[in-house]
């Protein structure tokens, strides 16, 4: 009986979004690979270490990735199956990370958002940092791909349930048009120009700018800023 | 570093909610406890066994704790403190318990919901199940008291993006009071009668029964019933 119990690591992994033009992307690391590595990228991640809790573990690696020391950060799901680092290569990996025989793996995942336009400090233990976009990330070790495939559902409804998270992603001045493709990008579908708009001017903590773009073509849109203040107020009583 | 690694225990614990009258329930279970142990209830809970992932682990303890097969289940969230077994007699209970000495305990949470006047077919490990009402839950081990407090957080999202599970714990036949009272008890709040009536005949999935209540004393109250497959549609192209 005593043996069935499983004796485990426990990691935490960062899906970290940002998003440009039409689309969302994710920075994924190239890990220290081994020879034969053929999966080159992967999410961000770490074992747990002996005084920390995930969250602080997931503050550790965002920081090593990006300098930043408060991100927006939530957990969303643990990732449990036994079957996670069945994959010989990726147990090969592991053991050569961690100088440790490794049998089970278990990771909880992580959400978190960045500006795609911040320049990023990114700490010496990575080969390279990449933003690659949602469509096209390749194959990635463990269940790195599903663990992203389940964050794009979980932060549909993050949004839903607190619309502050949009305005992590956009620059600090934005267009309807740049809002309305963010929404696109992350719920996957089109939403009409008009309507759109309509909604967007009912939303107390979105303020329109007396500014407008400069140097284009078409007609110049008009300028918006998030209201952290009036977005309190909203929660506060809403 | 290596030893800065955490070779740690992984356990799943549920959140089993009913709801009778005005108030939500919470079942927890009775340690086979040492002598010293003066807390006496839990929530149910094991290790996660070698073959399993947390999702079958948790519906594994559901099983020994109802008899029923297959309940409804979500994972919410991981509690991940160093601190969660800091507790000389937690810690003492665990070892005695799982003739293991642990280090690090990880716990994955679940909610489910279970109907309070289902007959429950208790696996023997147990010397006791009980539903206690939420407000009034004893002090409990490791951190079981701060779970249940986020997991009421959590079953209110999930209410208000899933209502289907509010039927899962009323009877199959239900007043529109009944309702009323069961959103009041998860929201902890008052909802006017009126309006509320309004806000469920609005509901395409709550259907009216030609049937009354017997023997009360005040107006006999029309039955209502959920309807699945006019809430699987709505699902489908809401």
């Amino acid at each position: 009986m005593d043996l069935l119990y499983m004796q485990t690591f426990v990691s935490v992994d960062c899906v970290v979004f940002g998003f440009d033009k039409n689309q969302l992307y994710v920075l994924v690391v190239r890990r220290n690979s081994l020879d034969s590595d053929r999966k080159g990228f992967k999410l961000p991640g770490s074992l747990i270490y002996q005084p920390e809790d995930a969250d602080a573990a997931a503050n550790r690696v965002l920081n090593e990735l990006t300098g930043i020391h408060k991100m927006t950060l939530k957990q969303f799901k643990a990732f449990t199956s036994p079957k996670r680092i069945a994959d010989k290569e990726d147990a090969e990996w592991l053991e050569y990370a961690y100088h440790n025989s490794i049998d089970r793996l278990i990771t909880i995942a992580y959400i978190s958002l960045c500006k795609i336009t911040r320049k990023l400090n990114v700490a010496s233990k990575y080969k390279a940092v990449e933003w690659i976009s949602v469509g096209q990330l390749p194959l990635m070790p463990f269940d790195h791909n599903q663990i992203v495939e389940e964050s794009l559902k979980e932060i549909r409804n993050w949004v839903e349930n607190d619309p502050v998270i949009l305005f992590e992603l956009l620059p600090v001045k934005f267009t309807a048009t740049e809002l309305r493709l963010l929404y696109e990008a992350i719920h996957n579908r089109k939403f009409d120009a008009r309507n759109f708009h309509k909604k967007m001017n009912q939303m107390p903590f979105v303020l329109p700018l007396d500014e407008y773009q400069e140097n284009v073509k078409h007609r110049a849109a008009r300028y918006y800023k998030f209201d952290r203040v009036a977005y309190n107020k909203r929660k506060k009583y809403g």
